[in-house]
């Protein structure tokens, strides 16, 4: 990595750290020199924009996601233990997340949904991209002949998107101790539902 | 109705279009004398402090809440037919507030779910209320023999509230055209695993 590549990931860093905990609306280039303790145009020679900022940071987030979620949940073996280690990761993301202002993406699809303009788009992007990711890792679970074949893969990733946006719920407003244990029995009924049934193999 | 609380319902129902668009956090009494035409000072008599307005703001709407979505559901029936006609309604206002903010307690809770204080603690005290109101209906339905006796109505409400909150999001972020459809599967699904067999009636 080359020096002004190493810089700006460590900015990016702080950016995906502080728009977590201010929410992504108040991350502007000003707000983000101020925290790193940098001079506001130098910031500002970096980004242009503050929308350009929010979506770097969109997309820092994104990359850090992949890393901690999907590369080590795709080395499992095809079919149901990859499905399984998505939601496990995903959940274990949701839950470290938690700590210091929730999930960005979940924040920022509260803010921004009525939003129209560049950063809600490449959040969309985003969004589509990993719904498709759990579709596609659902699928090869039927060609693997763990799910029934009549299922939707893009029903399967709406749903378990679903138990995810309710373990937040749950957990960062409510407080509710069972959160997890409650999403993992929905993500069990879940999967549950779409196994193939040995009778019928 | 006095004319004083006339007002005051006026007030309160612009401050809950207000909050929905620019979110609970932004609703300050300055912004909302502004959005009416009224003197800030006019207004401070009212509410003495932001944190009251938004309150009386979530209180306003959660009175709304009840009486578009509780209110004629619970005459329906009890058990099942119940329990449809809350999320029936439930999808009905959500999807009316879809136009304009979406739901403001979603939006609320994304936004308020690290700010401890007084209007969080409200906000949660509301979403409780409604979530044991769930349980209960569902513990109606268990009593009168169309669900399974050995469920658990919290978790039944849990899993109602996820699927809605998928909806919210497939529905205002992502624009998705089978949102509704998506929800009303899942619920479906939920329903049919609750459901006491026949056979063991």
């Amino acid at each position: 990595m080359r020096k002004g590549d190493e810089t700006r990931a460590a900015i990016l860093e702080r950016g995906v750290q502080l728009a977590t905990r201010i929410g992504l609306e108040g991350l502007t280039i000003g707000r983000l020199a101020t925290d790193l303790g940098l001079s506001k145009s130098g910031l500002f020679a970096h980004f242009r924009s503050k929308e350009a900022l929010q979506i770097q940071v969109l997309d820092a987030a994104a990359e850090r996601f992949v890393d901690q979620v999907v590369r080590p949940a795709v080395r499992e073996p095809r079919g149901e233990p990859r499905v399984a280690a998505l939601f496990e990761r995903w959940l274990a993301w949701t839950k470290s997340s938690s700590g210091r202002g929730g999930c960005l993406f979940v924040a920022a699809a509260a803010e921004l949904d009525d939003r129209p303009g560049a950063v809600r788009d490449r959040l969309v992007e985003l969004q589509k991209g990993w719904l498709e990711m759990i579709g596609i890792v659902f699928s090869t679970g039927i060609a693997a002949g763990h799910f029934r074949g009549d299922l939707d893969p893009d029903e399967f990733a709406h749903d378990v998107y679903a138990i995810m946006l309710g373990f937040h719920h749950a957990a960062r407003l409510m407080k509710d101790p069972r959160a997890e244990a409650r999403a993992q029995g929905a993500f069990e009924r879940l999967l549950s539902t779409a196994r193939r049934r040995r009778a019928t193999a």
